[in-house]
């Protein structure tokens, strides 16, 4: 079970109600971090994150709006109880952005900071675990943009007891090593594969974060069959010139990546301070006719994403 | 009448009752805003100011918690509405600072800002209009760090009627002239010169700005006979010695700048993460058995500052 924290969903200035970009995906505690608007180290207090926690950062591109809170948020992090390594991810520059507020403002930082640039011949796949890996494609924004897809790996199929009874498995060790995929040989010189006794392979979740774009090709490769599509919906279909002008995307847009993309679910963020939240439900109904499975986030809501297998239970 | 506005009351980092340093005086509409910590222009728009009435911003020190929120108010000050020129004061780097911002960030503000780096040989009177001047003094805080303080100019003395009448001067534009400190000749030859029908001059409200800084004779100088001193009680008497360690002041101290200086109120601000809120009326109890006419700044919280005269009764 992945956790979807929304700390801004405003673009390029803040409104009363909405701070601007920063949304946070926890998973077992961890904390990975996409964007860093002004505010976002208010808003991880608000939302009751745990500084500490964070262990990932990734800026898609270096508008302000995206990342003005990044300075304030690597100076508190220490005093606020991270003492761990930070990774963070962003377009070529974000070292030096990073450099220059130390050097001007002499500030140590108390926990190492590794800083990872994205270019255009940056592989796909930024970072891997054997839990989790993240993927970034360009998007298309006017100036260098990243989008970022979070992507856990499958997990094992789960165990079938009865066949593992059937099969003569004893109820021991030798279950957990044909759940981590190992074949075991029976007293009677039998050998069992895991595939004999495991379902089948429980996809992860996958999470795509695409913002700011027009439409464009990258938005559907990081959306692909993706669990949830966090998508740029900065304006209405009724401004859509103005939204592709500007670099963006409506509503509208945004579902067609969706069902383009087969994902399953969508959440619209990034409204033009031109939309008040009273517009939004509109702004939903718009993007609806293309693809249902749609909501519009709110600053410090949460959402919980579920594996595919466990649609409408929680597992 | 001044009206001042406590955006931010926190030190270092914030926390959910406290955003980061920033302090609005209004005085004929016109703002001017003293530092700018992350989330400043958000509390401007909570605080229901026009970001096109700013004019003026002082900054005391580069440390991040009185200065990263400039770069996002300076780029959204234009589709907020501000039009005209924007006088910017602050330590030497400031000017690289914003430069740095607007080359990585390609941003336009959309208006002319106007930077003015402070170094120890700029004379002590920053600016001066008609009606006000802004002076500076060096703090302690072991970067270059300036206080400052608003001084509004004296108005003429209240124009004394029955004196007039007595004089024989016309209920005309005779009067006015006096008024503005012009002598008249009346009908009989007889010359009057102000001072017979003025009072003696009203004094302009001055307001003393002083942190970050341990105890100095900087902050005694610009708070002298002040209407108002903001100071820096980051830490109360309890940490003393931790507070002049870190550059800091402690309330006790603030009262006693207040009572030598001859200040006629003290506002407390910028308080560590250690204080809750609700250990503020204890720190306010500290600093009142030096100096009784003492409160602790709230975030968002008003503050109407009357000229000395007026003690007591709105203009």
């Amino acid at each position: 079970m992945i956790e979807v924290v929304f700390l801004g969903t405003g673009a390029a200035a803040p409104i009363n109600e909405r701070n601007l970009s920063g949304t946070a995906v926890i998973r077992q505690g961890e904390i990975f971090l996409f964007d860093c608007g002004e505010g976002t180290q208010m808003q991880f207090r608000k939302a009751s994150l745990r500084p500490g926690r964070l262990r990932y950062i990734f800026i898609t591109h270096l508008h302000g709006d995206h990342l003005f809170g990044l300075p304030g948020l690597l100076t508190s992090l220490h005093t606020a109880g991270c003492h761990q390594q930070v990774e963070l991810f962003g377009p070529v520059g974000i070292g030096e952005y990073i450099r220059f507020h130390q050097q001007l403002c002499q500030f140590a930082l108390g926990y190492t900071l590794q800083i990872h640039e994205i270019s255009a011949s940056t592989p796909a796949v930024l970072w891997r675990s054997d839990e989790y890996h993240v993927e970034w494609q360009p998007l298309e924004h006017g100036i260098f943009t990243a989008g970022f897809a979070f992507v856990e790996a499958d997990r094992p199929g789960r165990f079938d007891v009865s066949r593992a009874e059937q099969l003569g498995v004893p109820n021991g060790p030798e279950r957990g090593r044909l759940q981590r995929g190992e074949s075991i040989v029976l007293p009677n010189g039998r050998r069992v594969h895991p595939e004999e006794v495991l379902g089948p392979p429980r996809p992860g979740v996958r999470i795509a974060y695409c913002l700011d774009t027009v439409p464009c090709v990258g938005v559907e490769k990081l959306a692909d069959h993706a669990d949830l599509l966090i998508a740029d919906s900065t304006f209405s279909a009724a401004d859509t010139e103005h939204a592709h002008e500007s670099g963006h995307s409506t509503a509208v847009d945004a579902a067609e990546l969706a069902r383009k993309s087969g994902a399953r679910q969508l959440l619209l963020t990034h409204f033009s301070g031109r939309l008040r939240q009273e517009d939004l439900p509109a702004l939903v109904a718009e993007a609806r006719t293309v693809f249902p499975n749609c909501s519009a986030a709110t600053d410090l809501t949460r959402f919980i994403v579920m594996p595919r297998e466990a649609d409408g239970a929680m597992d």
